[in-house]
């Protein structure tokens, strides 16, 4: 396994949007296991281990039958839970343990669907709640994302500030103008954060737009086991945006994110809307790119070698929060949460 | 080695239809290994191992030159035993040992070109007869096909029954209307056979063709190593059909079949020919998929786990049979055959 | 790796034509490594691992700024020997010795990048001279060509005579009409050289457009550690051409090869100059594909297996001389030159 991307197993991520499992068995990959997803005749998902017990067939090549779904090729049903309900032509019961489908859990909330990554285990944890997708007061707006690197790379960089000035070059700062700032970082048991002090409203497009009349900026940059990012902005008391990607492990060096983006501002939401997604897209597609180079350039040489500096305020931090998780390892809660504070030129 | 693909080293094997092999040199992989076949100018075909000993380069890539295939690249040139018969430039003989292309025993019989596995070695076995390929009472339909699967699976799908209510729906028999029938098994060293007693004309399309009138039905399905499977129906007192599948293992999960249908029917061979090979074809053509699927998971999850029922009626015979030649096994003849009787709904 | 395939690491290479390395950075893959090439603002070429230290974006993707190569993520500057210059937001030295990347020397000649195999190591040895390059009284052309095969494989391609009767018949010699030559070979401790003696003018078009009158023939094909090839004829007293090659491994399989013909003929530049570069990228053609041939053979049979002889004259002189560059052996330099006679039929 790549020692930069670790793959954390008792987790829950996100497998499609909600309206994305339709009548239709879906096919999802989620750490580098192919799952089935369907919905049976009440409407209830389930998620399987895509492969028929008999013969092989992926049962996403099959179709839903009532409450069960069925193989292409010999026609075996399965339920949600991954029992055997049906063998065409056996006259003997087909519900034996033998051809037990392992079966994830699975949790529907907020429009998306939330599968756990280890099949047949009773999880002990809950999925991720966005906090303001349901607050009437805010605009949402949810779109899912694909890069090919994984969910390490792809969270320092959604979380990491000076990137911005040269891939994002425009958008948010640029290089020539550049003013001191402090960066608090701390790191708990289960999260890490950064608070940026001191920081002018951004330059360029972004800044324009959340706040034309500019005003105080708060501003945090969070990461919550397995995947979580986040990205708050207040500038002046009327805004405040806060953006989440729900990174979903598909397998090594490829990651879906589910990104929900709430927005309260000055400005009304049928103004800003047509805005939000157009942005972050264009300026995702610029990090897919320089991801894409990143496992390009790890797979040319064999191993990735990344030296990091004090500016690289959550990317180790991360780092070692996932690799903990991944490797279960037990956290001394005492020396927890550890701080610093870095200053930097933005 | 995929377990569930065993590969047969000393057996024979169609290469190709003799009309396939004209003039040019043509290359065929068999077990894996790059074979050249080529004619000389008596007409008769010659295999050998497709590298020119010197440098290496296809001989399928050169051309006859009178009883010898000669390489592109150097015009070093060989005799249809793998001897060495010119070196150009070269003042000395050219037929020394250690310039000896492997070759492989070869028989054209039938229309068809079998090729020995292993090179170099004189068989002790002949290659299958086409029983009916001769008569003239008997309308004849050949054609190859291939697919991205072992032997075994595809030997497996050809014999099996259950699937052909699901992935043929519509063509022999559908899911709803089901009836009790026996079916006899029985396993001989080299062959297994299964007799269905009881079985009523099939339905659909097929059955109507074959039979308009219906009338009793006697149904055997069969495989003999290494690697022909055969369906045999006679439905009333005038037809009889039997089909015949020669795999010739291309390498791992590549298959070619050469198949060889013989029918005798009430209706005159110019009626029942031009139905023949588009359904047979369009029959295949659902197999081939769902026998890609099966191997793509395997790929997939990394090994293949089936679970088999009674009603895996001859495929668990097929592997067992292939296992054991494969690796050599003796087996007790007294052992068999080895019977049972299985009850199932058609 | 491929035991004919040596791959000898100290060693000047060409990594590109001077007129490729613009304002651009140019990437170029060298033994299997990625190295990136830069002009620097007087001009001077530099060339680095392609890899920033920081994230393992290739700085390919970068741009020139000054005298330096910055990466496309974070803006990290590097200079031509791969000192880190800056890290933009980065309040301290960025210049540590933990975020140096390794640099090749590199020296520029004749219209020629060199770059040496290895990094960060001041070379002993000097880049190949091409002796008439600069001669005003030759008419020079230069072109690139790459096939997908290993040096030897190339070098020996280029300097094997009996080969030209085959894949370009018609060009050199033919096969029918043949003379017996004598071939002396020479190795020395860093070349090996095969003069032919007896040689007629070559026929068919190559030849007659050298020499439309005839002549003595004076021919000598060479190779020179670590991947030069070098053609020489001369035609009677007034026709010299010498043709080098100057060979790049790339990777695996995979050669540049930057070619040098050199031409003194009785016939003007101009009347001369429109047939060599067609002519030769045609011969050229044929070899390229018969040497992917060769390549894609070792890899279906999973390892080479070459059976030389007598007329294989210089080729494994080759495979000799590169095995032992390749490993460092040391030679005992009063057993050479080691020198033979052949006869051959040309």
């Amino acid at each position: 396994m790549n020692p930069l991307d670790p793959q954390i197993e008792e987790a829950w991520y996100i497998a499609c949007q909600s309206s994305e499992l339709g009548k239709q068995p879906l096919k999802r990959r989620i750490l580098g296991k192919s799952l089935v997803l369907f919905r049976d005749s009440q409407g209830n998902a389930g998620a399987l281990v895509d492969r028929c017990i008999h013969r092989g067939i992926p049962l996403s090549k099959g179709c839903v039958k009532g409450n069960h779904i069925q193989c292409a090729y010999h026609g075996w049903e399965y339920d949600a839970a991954g029992h055997c309900k049906r063998v065409p032509a056996l006259l003997t019961d087909p519900d034996v343990s033998a051809r037990k489908i392992p079966a994830h859990a699975l949790i529907e909330q907020q429009g998306f669907v939330w599968v756990y990554g280890v099949a047949d285990q009773v999880p002990e944890s809950k999925p991720w709640h966005f906090q303001y997708i349901d607050d009437p007061s805010y605009l949402t707006v949810v779109y899912e994302v694909r890069a090919p690197a994984g969910v390490h790379a792809i969270a320092e960089n959604a979380l990491d500030v000076p990137h911005t000035a040269f891939l994002h070059a425009g958008l948010f700062r640029n290089d020539a103008k550049r003013s001191r700032i402090s960066c608090e970082v701390k790191r708990y048991v289960d999260r890490v954060q950064c608070q940026y002090i001191g920081e002018d409203r951004p330059e360029g497009l972004v800044g324009r737009i959340l706040s034309p009349s500019g005003g105080e900026v708060t501003h945090f940059d969070r990461f919550y086991l397995p995947s979580i990012v986040e990205v708050e902005y207040s500038i002046g008391p009327e805004n405040h945006i806060i953006i989440n990607g729900a990174c979903t492990p598909v397998g090594e060096n490829d990651t879906r994110m589910f990104s929900v983006t709430a927005l309260r501002t000055r400005l009304p939401g049928w103004l800003i809307r047509p805005f939000v997604m157009p942005l972050a897209l264009r300026i995702f597609e610029q990090d897919r790119i320089i991801l894409g180079l990143q496992t390009d350039t790890t797979a040319d040489f064999g191993e990735p070698t990344y030296v990091s500096t004090d500016v690289d305020l959550v990317g180790p931090h991360i780092l070692k929060l996932m690799n903990r998780a991944a490797k279960g390892q037990q956290v001394d809660a005492n020396a927890e949460p550890w701080s610093t504070t870095i200053e930097m030129e933005v």
